[in-house]
């Protein structure tokens, strides 16, 4: 049986030659943590490599996401399907899922995509959430697990870890157990050179049990996680390591983070670790050691199969688990909606609308970063998810929007639950570098935000939205709506839960007039766009506008009307999915004919940036290209020429000077 | 003499009548703090409200800004010529300057914009930074303030008070005070529904002194001041306060978080507080009090004034807070570079502009968030600013892209230095919201920003930006500038240090051939965009192209005119600067012909959203419209269709398909 430091070894190795071969990399972190992770792949994780997706797996999170060679070593090494050896040697190409950062898409076995400082472990948080609230719910028998994430100091010090580790702290989330790579070392030097905090007494403060322990004495990180899994809160495992440990010259400094560690070093380094071996090659001992350590759970997986299929409840689990979600709520909600029309705002729509997803899906798991009285997030059963009760679906995220979302792609990504959060849309910018990882991830969660525009009123260009509904739009993946009144909300919330990926409510603070009146056979929101109105003069205008501006829209078409000036209105509540039209829809609802023609004219209470998509360089765009103000948010919209006289004028005077040039 | 309770209570009334006048607003952070609030105003805050702008104030940072009513209520007591009592009457209203969160741009005394938690107090970091370093150069004689904070919980618990925590911490920043408004209620309600963390715990191990006091008592407040002042580390000081004290019914309670109290409440604070006064009604004995307490600085203020004429060094001095650069440094080195052109990444020739940027101007302040041999930030001549030596130029700052960000702002807004930093352009969703924050307040920093696509090659998906530039480009008040070479580069960085507001420099990890090989009599980049090659043969494309993807462009220029198809390249490092240009200038570049006259083709390596503006909608463009992978940077142009060869046949194929057509 080979020691554990050899089994640990052929991590080393794989990491210095696959970096190498690729020419670009990062060996300093798995060299350094190779123990660490043997220790916890050889007797503490629960999984089988053969069924990567088994629901009771414990859960592994990579946050120091450059050190990517580690895990695609260890799945390799465990006997996971991929990556097979040839694709580590073509780490880093296109070919191979062995990206540069860990990527869940290419590779099961890689839970979540880290790279992202911080996000790993936030997102690991979310993980230990989901399987706290599914243990509630299920019982110990099938809901069973531990969240582990391996973390660097750069996961520690960037701001999202505050969040983080304050709401695990907070919800005592004892099944996350972090193993921080302490080596002292970042990429401009030593962490002596921007960081002077006593990292454990932090912890404690947020309510962490803390141990420590020599990093690279896999027995020592063993006994360590023993003392973590015995400890109800969450725990941080400081192991104390080298970075690029095994490479004689480099070891212990940042040369060894981020560089293929040269020809020499390599064999200076396979001396170092009595590796008398090729690259790439793993001897049978230590291979077979490995393949054992892959089925450990193998026995575990079938009896945990046994008791689900014993419990009566195995359909409704997996059910769950596959995500499958009711929308039976629907046609009746919108029965009733259009009975009696509400003049309310979208936020409250969306309250109204979730009043039946949650009844209809108790898989959702809402909340709010503190703002749950502005985001009407919390419907009137659910219960609070505390650390006294995980059966509870409402999770007051507290000032933490960074966290939640990322927290978020953590539920989702575990599985069996449907997470949606709100804060304010101008905050979004606090949180979009963990809307775009789960975009990348395809997470099916639901960012609720409220406040969508100028129309929030007093609060001011602080909290006023103008470019976020472009820039978010411009991300890939991400599904952004913006209902004008309830019945495109209730339809964006049907749309949204029918997506693979995030999607991004953006709604008003403000009441709306109904705009859509009576029954549809279809959801109109989920092509994207459609026509509200058509012209009754000979049509001269199409009118195109989202959210709170198409009751704008639909006063200038009237007015316009009253001039003999035709004019269709457009509602598009989501851009994306409209483009995604075929061209017939898109060529009945904006015809592909010159602006002289038919003139186009877009109005949206945020930046004209982008809207030449559906304009075109001549037609007429009406929004906000600055900063906002304070003011009632009636001034506002008079200010910023967004009235539907003050855009009649200017339309009427537009089409006026295109007759006389 | 009013006790300071009574004047204290001024602040309460002001706060209740202004926010009931509104019918929106926040009284109960300054009914809470009105009591430290005076304390600070009166006895220790060094200011004279006769000059706002007196170089060696203490600075005063409401990084609550919800509760903005204490800062107009202060402004307006102490004796500032702005807001008059009217303009608090008209608080949240367009013709007032008293907007919903205070306004730095609207009113002298407000130091920095605030509202979006957290960052009032990141920025008052890199104001206490800007301070020291000041001081280190012209001495304790005419640079010696501090920088006061009140921050609420919501400041505390964002991700990004442990960015700026630590920097302080690690800086040994001792003329940061914060007093904590420790009211334990947040919007959700009780601090408990969301935290469980011991907050001055935490603050130790980042290296902070925290100090206790009941904070609705001024004395015990002002002692916990003197205290703070004579540690040497920043200081927390908690303020034990109830939210909304004095309102009987509500106070302690969410209610009094953001919402008028309504007439009866206030009756009956009035009647708690003794203050039997109408709405905006100031008695003499406590206006003449306030009054007084915003002159006591007038002697100090006219001593140092005295002490900066004195010294022989107030040119510099005053040239320095004025913000005066030194641009001579642009055509020697522009001269040099066209005498020996290198093939160098964009951030290498960002290195070699800031060498002699950095050596022309004293002032800027430079620093990366732990990429400084990948941001090319640092200059040879450039030493660390640390705790031993303020008067560095370089900042560590850690991985705290937010925080960097937020400091980086506050160093502008405090004034005498020109900061910039870099990080990974993906990354910028990490400060998003400090970028937009600066933006707001035009704080004159440049972030630079690298690795800006996927020409940063094999670290795949994460760290590749697509929707980033065009994200950033819709921001308002944000110029952003993507360079093709060196040349172009060091245009880039002049025109930087023009711009009023923030600026961001999206460049190049890979190599990239010289474009502009000959001396021009301007600075071209700072047009935003013009031709570098004119159509050889007739022109029938114009190929408009940023940073990287200018060479592709021009190597497509030159397949095309093989084929006798004439085609301009038009270089447009600065979208924002080319809108700004007159309607001649864009005419003659973008000429407003149909695209079956010229088509019209752009390529940027990012998402293709937006480019509409310049192709018009029967344009081209080529871009990425989904996200990155991880492969060498050539295979990935390739992949996505971005090289000469593939660009060339497509934009050929749309010729003929027209012909035909």
């Amino acid at each position: 049986m080979p020691t554990q430091r050899r089994l640990a070894n052929a991590i080393r190795a794989l990491a210095m030659d696959a970096v190498e071969a690729a020419n670009s990399g990062h060996p300093g972190m798995p060299m350094g943590m190779a123990d660490a992770a043997t220790a916890l792949f050889t007797r503490h994780l629960k999984f089988d490599a053969a069924d990567p997706h088994w629901h009771d797996r414990d859960r592994f999170v990579l946050s120091a996401g450059h050190g990517s060679m580690l895990i695609y070593a260890l799945l390799n090494l465990t006997g996971y399907e991929r990556p097979t050896m040839d694709d580590i040697r073509n780490f880093r190409k296109l070919v191979s899922p062995c990206a540069g950062h860990p990527e869940n898409f290419m590779l099961p076995g890689v839970e979540t995509t880290t790279g992202p400082l911080g996000q790993g472990l936030a997102t690991a948080v979310g993980m230990a959430v989901a399987e706290r609230h599914l243990n509630a719910i299920y019982g110990d028998d099938l809901v069973d697990h531990r969240t582990y994430v391996i973390a660097g100091d750069g996961c520690l010090m960037e701001g999202i870890n505050h969040e983080a580790a304050g709401l695990a702290g907070h919800l005592k989330l004892g099944r996350l157990i972090v193993l921080w790579d302490d080596n002292r070392i970042t990429i401009d030097g030593s962490t002596e050179l921007s960081r002077k905090e006593d990292v454990v007494a932090r912890h404690e403060a947020m309510g962490w049990h803390v141990t420590e322990c020599d990093g690279m004495d896999s027995g020592k990180v063993s006994k360590a996680i023993e003392e973590a899994i015995a400890d109800p809160r969450p725990s941080l495992i400081r192991c104390k390591t080298i970075i690029g440990y095994g490479a004689p010259n480099k070891q212990g400094t940042a040369a060894t983070h981020g560089a293929p560690l040269g020809k020499d070093e390599i064999a200076a380094a396979r001396k170092e670790l009595g590796w008398d071996l090729e690259p790439f090659e793993v001897p049978d001992d230590v291979a077979k050691a490995w393949r054992e350590a892959g089925s450990r759970g193998a026995s575990e997986r079938a009896e945990w199969k046994k008791r689900l299929e014993a419990s009566g409840k195995a359909a409704d689990f997996n059910d769950r688990m596959a995500g499958k979600l009711d929308d039976s709520w629907l046609k009746p909600y919108l029965d009733g909606l259009l009975a009696d029309l509400p003049k309310v705002a979208t936020r409250k729509a969306s309250e109204m609308a979730l009043e039946a997803i949650n009844a209809a899906n108790i898989s959702t798991i809402g909340g709010s970063a503190d703002l749950t009285g502005s985001n009407n997030t919390k419907t009137k059963t659910l219960q609070p998810l505390t650390s006294d009760n995980y059966g509870g679906r409402y999770i007051y995220y507290g000032i933490r929007e960074f966290g939640m979302a990322a927290a978020m792609n953590g539920m989702a990504l575990h599985g069996g639950v449907l997470p949606y959060g709100g804060t304010f849309l101008v905050f979004s910018d606090y949180s979009r570098a963990a809307i775009r990882l789960g975009a990348l991830q395809t997470a099916k969660v639901v960012h609720v935000m409220t406040h969508d525009s100028i129309g929030l009123g007093e609060d001011g260009p602080t909290h006023q939205p103008i470019e976020h509904l472009q820039s978010l739009r411009a991300m890939p993946g991400l599904h952004v709506y913006r209902p004008a009144d309830a019945v495109e909300t209730a339809e964006c919330w049907a749309a949204a839960l029918t997506n693979d990926g995030p999607s991004l409510l953006a709604l008003s603070r403000q009441n709306l007039t109904p705009m859509r009146i009576k029954a549809e056979g279809e959801n109109l929101s989920a092509k994207g766009a459609y026509r509200l109105k058509s012209a009754q003069a000979a049509r001269k205008v199409i009118l195109i506008a989202t959210g709170s501006e198409v009751e704008i829209a639909a006063d200038v078409a009237r007015l316009l009307e009253e001039r003999g000036i035709g004019a269709d209105v457009v509602s598009m509540p989501c851009t994306e999915a409209f483009d995604a039209q075929d061209a017939a829809y898109r060529e009945d609802i904006l015809p592909d004919v010159s602006n002289r023609e038919i003139l186009r004219v877009s109005i949206e209470a945020g930046t004209t940036f982008g809207w030449e998509r559906y304009t075109g360089l001549h037609g007429l765009r009406f929004g906000i290209d600055r900063f906002g103000a304070s003011a009632p948010a009636p001034n506002l919209y008079d200010h910023f020429g967004l009235t539907a006289p003050k855009i009649t004028e200017r339309v009427v005077a537009h089409l006026k000077a295109r007759e006389i040039a």
